[in-house]
């Protein structure tokens, strides 16, 4: 059985995948409607494959591009393999493939929960849950399938199936990061092409249809109005998955090279019970195939009997899935954790006191387990922050809507102050997580917490496709026609599924955020530093500039909002005036130009913000290498700037999201009427006015520039772990088998005067007619030691003279 | 002359303030006009005395409590002086004192103007100047004398006024940074809390006055119109001083304390051209003297000639001023460099590559100009890059303009981009100056550089400071309903005025960054740490929660401008309906009663911030120790702390000015008619209302959150600073003549097998019966080298027993 487990994460993964075949055969079988029902469907489908088409051509040449820039890398590091191309190239293929079902499945259930609204409650819960489950369990199989077996392959490729020793291991993973980083980089196209493609559609359909045309929303004569259909889906489905699949890849990555860089610290080798050695290295994914298979037994638990059942009932039956599947991952933690790391005891350095604190200690492997429950609670908690200050009936949502009263300028002002002051609980969230999975078991602890917390992605997933399914079910059944009660009945499924859409995006970004910080350790144990001291000027500087690309990446993200939603503005104007018979509803308005419009522009527009991204931390690497800096202080510069995005970036996410959160709903609230100042006050009343001006605001924060810090921080720090190699870290030692070697350890005593003492230390090692020295100088100065290291590369003759120059020098 | 250069600082600044006494006569001789004029004026003046007064009584209660917790530090901490509450004291008296004159001045200036603009508007120009020139010269001249002072103070009481060493001067300094804290104190009740009062006051008399009882700005009938009119010199005269008055002190003694340090980094003595050895410490001073009799050259070159000249004019008198003493400045810094430096070379630490990785240079004395002359032209871009974004008939601004069309909605998302995006070249200039500065001269050179950029001041705030004089002039003219020309010719100069005030907040923020990053440098001087790694979790941890600080920070300072200006309104409210005839203006209203709201409301709200700046930095400090955590961790924690604080500061700072300013100067180029979509569009339009309510928003972020940013930033700093010595540093060489001395240094080789060596350095040292041991452990493991450090203190006895144990056990 243990050593079987390598192969028994992939197996889950396609046990996984094969119930979410089953329940999609079964949700496609369901009855989808007849005549304009199913007429508007086909437009919804039909536009998001327009949506996917267009982003996969685009995808192609980016997928070409970075194919081209990997196999740079792979050319100029001796240690970079060039099947990373091949890991990234399925990275992006399985994300892509993940995000095709999802949202061909969501477009497809939507028209099918309509019909069941016609009847019954429960069944159209079941319908747009059961399309809900097959996103969750598509990217969660997906990722963990494709993860897997490359691990497999990799582990097989670079180490023949068995454990040889950490630097071995080292190049499978670094090869394996190319998988998480095609994966992000779907994600980056899906959330934030994503974002700007649903606000503009939105925006646009509301500006022309609403304001100057004078006709409901989902009004069929409006030619925007499949394309705000689509964005839904577009944003909320192909987003949200896309999202969470590179947080589940990159999660669980960086866990295995903390777990083989606990093999390090153990002395390169470590007896566990049977797993081949790689025990810590397994059980992230272990606990990720776990994740599969309770998250199918969660959702199995989300379902109603009742036909006349509220909103409380629904919300019920979702949070019994959520929290059985939460509960049950704590246990699977528990027994994979005893299970498979070493019995006794773990060795982990940790940093203590003073710079060079550094320690050995010996810690029972439980700690691991405390460490995922940190994770665990942290997730749950974040989820609640955030409902806190987004939901309906909250103080925060109830002070907008005081603050409505007295215009549009107050509103604005109480929905960003509600959206700055949620960063205090959320972030002192954070920090505790850090500090708390750390103290029980280092940076491999805080990898296992993101870890534990994303095992429920698929039930997370279910429960947040499950609202724009929903919401688009309403929309067709408006857009048909139907009775009242059909909308009722979708209505209520909808209100359930905006606050699981609020309580999601606080789960993606705590999710995140703790990628981020796994990832950051994996680029630190990757590039071989010691740690990144920002009191070097120039890590500072960069630590700077990290803090400020979230802010402009923002800015961008709003701006691309705004030019999209123009286009779209004038197309809608020009069908209104060119098509004779549109607003009688003689003529078909040409649905299918307006979301060509809204692809087109939102995939041109997140360019600029996606070059920012990717092009900042390249640029980092490679500017100061053509000044000569030194490899360990890029290392530490590009792990600056790395920290200033993270901490940047999660603080703007929940700044935008809460206040996007809490306009929203302060809006919702005039729906049900509220008490301003003794009376109660309606839509169309002035403070209802006001809040519409803050919605207006806080749709893109919420929906575009929000999500989109997710994507930033983990791009930008796993971009940083692809480039890692080339900073060096693990070249100091060489590889096996691919060129000789000589090394050579001297120690010079240069100068033992009384109070100034040197001593040199040179490591040198060839690969091929390559040579590299790692030169340590070792200063003592009136009783201070610095320590300096210089790292040499050339031919051997050229190497040796430059050492010998430092040596006659000293 | 050389060995008296200590003297110079102070005698310059004496110069400076009889300079100030001289113009003050010259303007309170000014015809300060008859009837109403003068009643309203002397309302004006009452009124910001009763803020004054009632922030003086505020302020006797801080500073009692503070000095009581300084006094607690100065008995914990052996090397902390008792004379560290006298400087504090005296820098909050100082401080306070130059508020003070500059606000009397200030209000006693604008009537002067007033009637000065009545015949010719070069002398009303020379009357508001000459106000804001006297605000300057206070401030720098106490600034400079108070800090010069009490280091000529210090350095006789704890060194005889002869150079010692380095740790001595350390103890000097160290009490020398009491007089900053105490200035920059005051900076938080006049910057934060005169924010909330300007604010208030604005938006408390707009929204009665204009919106409900719909009479003008700035209309006598208005109760609430002398606190507004109290309200711009509150803010922008007495806080922008404060603020100032604190950067340039903090900014000094930072450079005083690296210049230390490099006194250290050669050896512990200098040979210099003849000033007792203390040269790189006297130096930063002697260019702040410098700056005081440049400023005062600069601001005679401020005139016009011409009764008929236009804004253009006006600005090109300032410019002129504000040019050549830039000028002047890099002249004066490049001799003073090469005079008071050691001729030939500096040796400085600098790091390198690794965290470990640290070398000694021998550069050129020359290079300290260099690093002034980066922050000189830093301080010159910043402004300008400010100009750019908030300026009318700029891109940005008309962009926003032009989003105005579509509603307050778009204006709002259109301004805070702006904001956001403006922050791209600000911070890349930030980070540029950070590591040019550090590659010139080191962190030396950081602190020279804002030192070179503040040497100018006085000049500044005299700009600032003429900006609110000419529009309470125009103020004055309107309540006393003098002829138009009058309010025509302070229009002009108010236009100016609004431009400075742009570029003023520019350069406090850069002034307050690199203040900062003068004290975060010296503050890791003080603790002894080699660095701050950010890779450690709990540090890691700190810079989350350093960065969520300003946001919420903001947050507050919002609200609370909310909460006062509800106030405001009621009591407005109360006297239109309780007081008869106001609104006939046969009944006066009862100003001071709203003038008491506003300060009360204001000194009240600034509470919960004020507990927020001060209180995180110490529990970070104080809750780590409670739980056994070693000095040097928590020194880094700290560090940590203040790095997030102010690199999300700075961002936070940049962006809601500039968003701010932005607004404001949209809704301003309405008065000028805009063309939008080809229409020319003016005052009351939609358009219009719109930009109005962007204003709206833009008000508290421009005017309290957005300059709040400066003082979180630089009093966390120095609260760090200030405790510094807690947290270690310098206790583990022995004070001397206060305590028996023993020293012992061992070398023991623990284990000396093929993999695995220990070395244990032991550095024990008392004072009185208190015993310090400094452990080193170095532990070479499969060649890699860890060392650790551990402090033990107590009884002789119990740290020789901890001592021992710990060999034991190697």
């Amino acid at each position: 059985m243990e050593s079987m487990m390598i192969y028994m994460p992939a197996i889950l993964a396609v046990i996984g995948l094969i119930f979410m075949w089953v329940k999609r055969s079964w949700v496609l079988k369901q009855d989808a409607g007849d005549g304009k029902m199913k007429d508007i469907a086909s437009h919804i489908y039909e536009g998001a494959l327009a949506f996917l088409n267009a982003e996969y051509k685009l995808l192609s040449f980016f997928v070409i591009g970075a194919s081209i820039a990997l196999a740079g890398i792979a050319y100029i590091v001796p240690t970079t393999h060039y099947l990373i191309i091949v890991a990234f190239i399925f990275g992006a293929f399985f994300s892509a493939l993940a995000g095709n079902m999802g949202m061909k499945i969501a477009t497809q259930s939507n028209v099918r929960t309509t019909q069941a609204a016609r009847t019954s409650l429960p069944q159209a819960l079941k319908v747009s849950f059961g399309g809900g489950t097959v996103m969750g369990l598509g990217v969660a199989g997906l990722a963990v399938l494709g993860l897997t077996a490359f691990f497999i392959l990799f582990f097989h490729y670079f180490m023949g199936g068995v454990w040889t020793d950490t630097t071995q291991m080292t190049v499978v993973l670094e090869t394996l990061a190319g998988f998480s980083l095609g994966a992000e980089s779907i994600a980056l196209f899906a959330r934030v092409g994503g974002g700007i493609y649903t606000k503009a559609a939105d925006v646009g359909a509301d500006l022309v249809g609403k304001v100057e045309a004078g006709i409901p929303e989902d009004d069929p004569r409006n030619p925007a109005t499949i394309a705000d259909n689509v964005g839904d889906n577009v944003g909320d489905v192909a987003g949200m998955g896309a999202d969470l699949f590179g947080s589940y890849v990159a999660t669980v990555l960086a866990a295995m090279v903390l777990g083989n860089y606990i093999i390090k610290d153990m002395g390169g080798n470590i007896v566990d019970a049977g797993f081949g050695g790689i025990g810590p290295i397994l059980l992230p994914m272990a606990i990720a195939g776990a994740g599969i298979i309770i998250s199918i037994i969660g959702t199995l638990l989300v379902k109603i009997s009742s036909n006349s059942a509220k909103e409380a009932e629904v919300q019920k039956a979702l949070n019994i899935g959520n929290w059985t599947s939460i509960g049950l991952v704590a246990v699977a933690s528990y027994f994979l954790v005893t299970w498979m790391l070493p019995k006794e005891t773990l060795t982990m350095g940790f940093f203590v006191g003073g710079a060079e604190g550094f320690e050995y200690m010996d810690i029972s492997s439980i700690r691991v387990f405390y460490a995922c429950l940190v994770g665990i609670v942290v997730g749950g908690v974040i989820s609640a922050v955030t409902e806190y200050y987004t939901g309906l009936g909250k103080k925060p949502v109830l002070s907008i809507v005081q603050n409505s009263s007295t215009g549009a300028g107050t509103n604005i002002i109480a929905g960003l102050a509600t959206g700055m002051i949620s960063t205090f609980f959320s972030v002192l969230l954070f920090a505790f997580a850090i500090w708390a999975s750390y103290a029980f078991a280092g940076f491999y602890g805080v990898a296992l917490a993101a870890s534990a917390m994303m095992a429920t992605t698929a039930m997370q997933l279910a429960i947040d496709a499950f609202g724009p399914i929903a919401d688009n079910a309403g929309g067709i059944a408006e857009m048909s026609e139907l009775p009242a009660e059909v909308r009722e009945r979708t209505d209520i499924l909808d209100s359930v599924g905006n606050t699981t859409a609020a309580t999601g995006k606080g789960f993606a970004i705590a999710s995140a955020a703790l990628t981020s910080l796994a990832l950051f350790a994996a680029y630190v144990t990757f590039t071989g530093i010691d740690g990144i001291n920002i009191f070097k000027a120039p890590v500072l500087a960069m630590l700077f500039i990290g803090g400020m690309v979230p802010v402009v990446f923002s800015a961008l993200a709003m701006k691309s909002v705004g030019k999209a939603a123009m286009k779209m503005v004038e197309e809608v104007r020009r069908q209104f005036k060119n098509i004779p018979g549109i607003m009688e509803g003689t003529a078909k308005p040409e649905y299918d130009k307006c979301v060509a419009i809204s692809t087109e522009a939102a995939l041109k527009e997140m360019l600029l913000p996606g070059v920012l991204t990717i092009g900042f931390p390249i640029a980092i690497a490679l500017i100061p290498m053509l000044f000569g800096y030194e490899n360990v202080l890029i290392a530490e510069m590009l792990g600056g700037y790395m920290a200033g995005v993270t901490v940047s970036g999660v603080l703007w996410a929940i700044f935008q999201n809460n206040a996007g959160g809490a306009w929203d709903n302060a809006k919702k609230s005039f729906e049900a009427g509220v008490l301003i100042n003794g009376v109660m006050t309606y839509k169309g009343s002035e403070a209802h006015k006001a809040a519409v001006t803050g919605d207006t605001v806080g749709d893109p924060f919420k929906d575009t520039s929000g999500p989109s810090m997710n994507i930033l921080i983990k791009l930008t720090c796993l971009i940083g772990l692809v480039i890692a190699p080339i900073l060096g870290g693990h070249t100091e030692t060489d590889i096996p088998n691919e060129g000789a070697s000589i090394e050579m350890e001297q120690n010079i005593n240069a100068n033992d005067a009384e109070d100034l003492s040197e001593e040199i230390q040179v490591n040198m090692t060839s690969e091929g007619n390559k040579t590299i020295a790692k030169v340590r100088i070792t200063t003592t100065r009136k009783g201070e030691t610095k320590v300096q290291q210089k790292t040499f590369t050339g031919t051997k003759a050229e190497v040796e003279k430059q050492v010998q120059a430092l040596k006659d020098k000293a």
